[in-house]
C-alpha cells in the first residue's frame, strides 16, 4: 500500500441499476433505504478504490429524497472521494434517476458519506491524501475539512 | 382515516433480527447500508401505523455509526412517531446491537427520519397530531419543531 | 455461560415487518413457507438468548395458517423460551397481521418449535431451566412436559 | 378446468438446489426455516400440477429435522399429491440431503402439507380426486382420510 | 474419488421452480440473465455429481430464448454430463416451462456447458469418464469432441 | 419514440459491483451464472436506452470465463448497442475485475447478446439505428451483420 495522493478520478465510481418491483413500496416507488444501500454500497468501492484497505461506514450526513423513484426507471450512483482527514475519508455521491421510456433524467439525492480504513483488527489505519483536478474537486475538498470539524461536533454533542 | 391525535404508543414499532453472512463485509461487519435499509423499513411501519395511509421518506438525517456490528450478533431497531407537521413526521429510530453468545448490548445508532403521508396521487395528504406521554416522549416531541424548520433550512440552501 | 434459570422475559423477542410482492404468491397472498421461514429466524433468537449457544431446529410442531396475509399487511410475530428439557428448548411463537390502511389485526398462526443447544462440534449441550412468571407462561411451562413426550413418541414412530 | 381423477405422477415435482452460506447460520448448517420454504414451495407446485388453480397453504404437519444439512450439501425435494378432499390437497414431501463431495445421501425430512385451490375471490374450488398407482401412493392415499380428521380435531381444540 | 466412468443418469439433476414477480422485467417476463443463472446451477450440481470435486464454470456456449416464459409459469431444468475432456465436463441442459394453469409445456432454451473439475488451489483436476446409455446420450457424447475443438478454436481466436 | 439513430454513448452504461459472499461457491470464487445474470442486466440497460421501449433476451452468444473472481474483488461492466436489425438490438458487454487491494484489473469476459424491442403486446417494433463514432464502435457495427447472420443460421438448424 502506497500513500501517495490521489487524485479523485482514481476512486471514481459508476453504478447503474434498474429499479424493479422488489426494490419498491405499494404504490411503486423506490424505498429510501433500498436507495441509502445502493448509497453506501457505491460509496464503499470509490472508499476501498482510494485507500486500498478494508473500509468501514462511520456516518451518513443528511439525506433529502427529492423525487420519487418508480418501477421501470433506473438509476445511475457516481461516487469519489473528496477529502480525508488521517485514516478517514469523506465520499459524495450523486444519485441521478432515469425514465427509462422518455429519457428524462432528475437529481434524486446528494449525500456525503464518511469512511474509515481499517486493518485486519478493524482498527484505523491511514489512508492517503485526495489531489483534487477539477474546480468542482477543488471545491468540494476545500470545504470538506468544516464539514469534518461540523460532523466532530455533532457526535460530541450525542 | 380518523386525524384525532395517537400517542407515541400506537406507532411503536420492534424489529429483532440475526446479522448474517450476506449482511457483512469480508471482516465480518454490518454494511452501513443494510442498517439504514433496517432503519428506513422500520420508520415506514411506524409512519403507517400514525397515519393510516402510504407514506414516502423525505429525508434522514445524519447517523453515525457508532460500533461496528458483527455476524453473530442480533439487532433490535425500535421506532415510533415523535413529530408531525401538516402531512410530514418525524420518526426517532433507536438500534441496538447484541452479542448473542454473551448477552452484551450496544447502543449502535439513533437516527431521525421525515416521512410524508401520500395519497393514491403521491400529493401529501393531511396527519394525525401525536400525543406525546412519557418526559422522553414530550422532550423528543418540544424539540421536534425546531429540527423541522433546520431540514427548511438546509433544504433550501441547496 | 451461566445455567441459572432465566426467565420467560429474557428470551422474548419481537419482530415486525411489512410483507412486500416478493414475500407472495401471484394473488398478492404472503407464502406460507415464507411465514414459516420468520417463525423459525424468531424463534431461533429466542432460543439463542435462553441458552446464549449455537442452537440448531429438532422439529417444528404443526402449523395451521388461519388467514390470508396480504401484500401491504405487516406481521408481527412474538417469541419466547417455554419450557425446556436438558439440552432442548420449546419456544412459542405467536403470528399477528395487521392490516396496515385500517389497523385490523388478526391471530394468523400460532406454533411450538423445538431447538437444541448444540456445542462447536455440534453435540447437544445443556441449557438452563425456564423460570415462568406470569399465568400464561406458567400454563405454557406445566404442558410443556407432556408436548415434549409426544414429540418423541412422534419421532419413534417414524 | 377438468375434474377427472389424477394420478400422483402427474403432481410429482422434484427440485435440487445447492446449499449456499446465505442459507446457513454461523456453524454452516442450513436454517430450519429455509428448509421449511423450500417444502412449501415445492408442494404449492405439486398442489397447482393437480388443481390447475391458485392454491393456499393451509397447514403444515409437523416436520422433524433428522440431520443436519451442510454447506456444500445439496438438496433435493419430491413431492406429490397423495390425497384430496372437496377442495383441499394433501400433500407429501420427502427431502433427501447429498453431500456433493462424497456422494452420500440422507432422508433429512418427511413432511405433510395441506394446500387449498382457491378461485380468483380466495374461495376455496373443488379439485379432482387422486389415482394412486403404486403400493406406497395407494398406502398414502388411504390413510388420508385419518390425517385430514386429525387436522380438522386439532385446529377445532384451538 | 474413483474415475471409473460414471453414467449420464448419475449426474442427472432436475430442478423445478415457480417464477415470481422477483424473476420477471415490467411486463412480467422471465429476465434472460435470470434464466441463465438457473442454467448455469443446475449444470453445477450436474457437474458436482460427476466429478465429486469443486467445479468452475469455464464457458456457456450460445443460448437461443425461444418463449417467453411468464410470472405464473414454472420452469424444469434438466442437465445431465454428456462428454468429458481430461478435466473438464461438457453438460447439456434443457430448460421447459408450463403455464400452471393450462398446463401447456415449451421448450425455451436447450445449452451447453463447460466446467473444469479444480482441486483446492483452483487447479484443473481430471474427472471420470461419461459412459452414455440410452441412444440420445451416445449421440450427444459422440458429437461432444467436435465441440469441445470448437470452443479451444473459439477461445484461441480471442 | 423517435427512430432517428442513435450514437454508441446513447447507450452506453456502467456498472461496478463488489463481489460478496452470496455470490460466490464454496472456495470464495463467482459463479459464472451470476456473472450472466449481471451481463444481461447492463446490456438490457443499453438496449432499453437506444430502444426507449420494452426489450426482451433474444439470445446469447458464447462465453468464455478467463479468470475466476473472488470475494473482495469488484466487477465493473461496460455495455452498449454495436448493430441493430430491424427490430433486434446487438449489445456488447465487457466485463472487467479489479482486485480492490492490489488494484490488479483483468478482462474476465467478453459477451455479445441480442435484445428484440417489443410493444406492450411483446410483438417485435422497430428501433432506430446505430451511428457509431470511434474507430473500436465502427468496427463493432461492420462485423455486426455476419454475426447477425451467423445467428439466424444457428437458430434455424435447431
Ligand atoms: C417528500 C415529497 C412528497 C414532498 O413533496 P413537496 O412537493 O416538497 O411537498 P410540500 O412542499 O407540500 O411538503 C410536504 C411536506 O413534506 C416536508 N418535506 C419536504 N421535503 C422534506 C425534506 N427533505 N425533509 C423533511 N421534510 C420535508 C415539508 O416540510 C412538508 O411538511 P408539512 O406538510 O408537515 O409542513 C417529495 O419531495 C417527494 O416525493 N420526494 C421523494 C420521496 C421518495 O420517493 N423517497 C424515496 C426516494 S428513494
Ligand atoms: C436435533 C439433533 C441435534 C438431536 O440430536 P440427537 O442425536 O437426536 O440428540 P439426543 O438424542 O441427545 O437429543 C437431544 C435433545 O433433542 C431432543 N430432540 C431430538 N429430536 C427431536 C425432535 N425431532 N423434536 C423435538 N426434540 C427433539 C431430544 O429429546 C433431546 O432433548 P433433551 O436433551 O432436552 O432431553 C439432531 O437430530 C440434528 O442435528 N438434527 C438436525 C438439526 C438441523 O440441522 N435442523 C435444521 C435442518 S434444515
Ligand atoms: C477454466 C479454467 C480453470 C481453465 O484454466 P486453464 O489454465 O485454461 O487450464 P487448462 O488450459 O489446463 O485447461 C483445463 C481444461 O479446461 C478447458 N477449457 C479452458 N477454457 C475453456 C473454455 N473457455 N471453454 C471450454 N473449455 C475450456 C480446457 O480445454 C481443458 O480441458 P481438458 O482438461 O478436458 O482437456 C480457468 O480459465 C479459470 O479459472 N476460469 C475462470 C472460471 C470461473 O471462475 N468461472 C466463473 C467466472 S464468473
Ligand atoms: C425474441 C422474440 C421476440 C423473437 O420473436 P420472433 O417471433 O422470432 O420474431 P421475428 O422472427 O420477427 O424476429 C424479430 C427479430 O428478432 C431476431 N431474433 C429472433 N430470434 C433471435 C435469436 N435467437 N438471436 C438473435 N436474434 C433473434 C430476428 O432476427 C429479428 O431481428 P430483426 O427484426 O432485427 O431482423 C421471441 O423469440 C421471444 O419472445 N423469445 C423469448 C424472449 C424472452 O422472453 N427472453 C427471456 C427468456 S428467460
Amino acid at each position: 500500500m502506497t500513500l501517495s495522493a490521489k487524485t479523485c478520478r482514481e476512486s471514481f465510481v459508476v453504478k447503474t441499476s434498474m429499479v424493479l418491483p422488489p426494490d419498491t413500496n405499494n404504490h411503486g416507488t423506490l424505498f429510501g433505504g433500498r436507495l441509502m444501500a445502493y448509497i453506501d454500497d457505491v460509496a464503499a468501492i470509490a472508499a476501498t478504490r482510494h485507500s486500498r484497505t478494508l473500509v468501514v461506514t462511520a456516518s451518513t450526513d443528511s439525506v433529502d429524497f427529492l423525487h420519487p423513484i418508480m418501477v421501470g426507471h433506473s438509476v445511475c450512483l457516481e461516487a469519489f472521494v473528496t477529502y480525508t482527514g488521517r485514516t478517514s475519508m469523506e465520499i459524495f455521491v450523486k444519485v441521478v434517476a432515469e425514465d427509462m421510456l422518455s429519457g428524462e433524467r432528475n437529481v434524486c439525492a446528494l449525500s456525503f458519506l464518511t469512511f474509515v480504513a481499517v486493518d485486519a483488527n478493524n482498527k484505523p489505519t491511514p489512508v492517503p491524501q485526495v489531489l483534487p483536478q477539477t474546480e468542482a474537486e477543488k471545491q468540494l475538498n476545500e470545504t470538506g475539512k468544516a464539514r469534518a470539524l461540523a460532523r466532530k461536533n455533532r457526535k460530541s454533542e450525542f
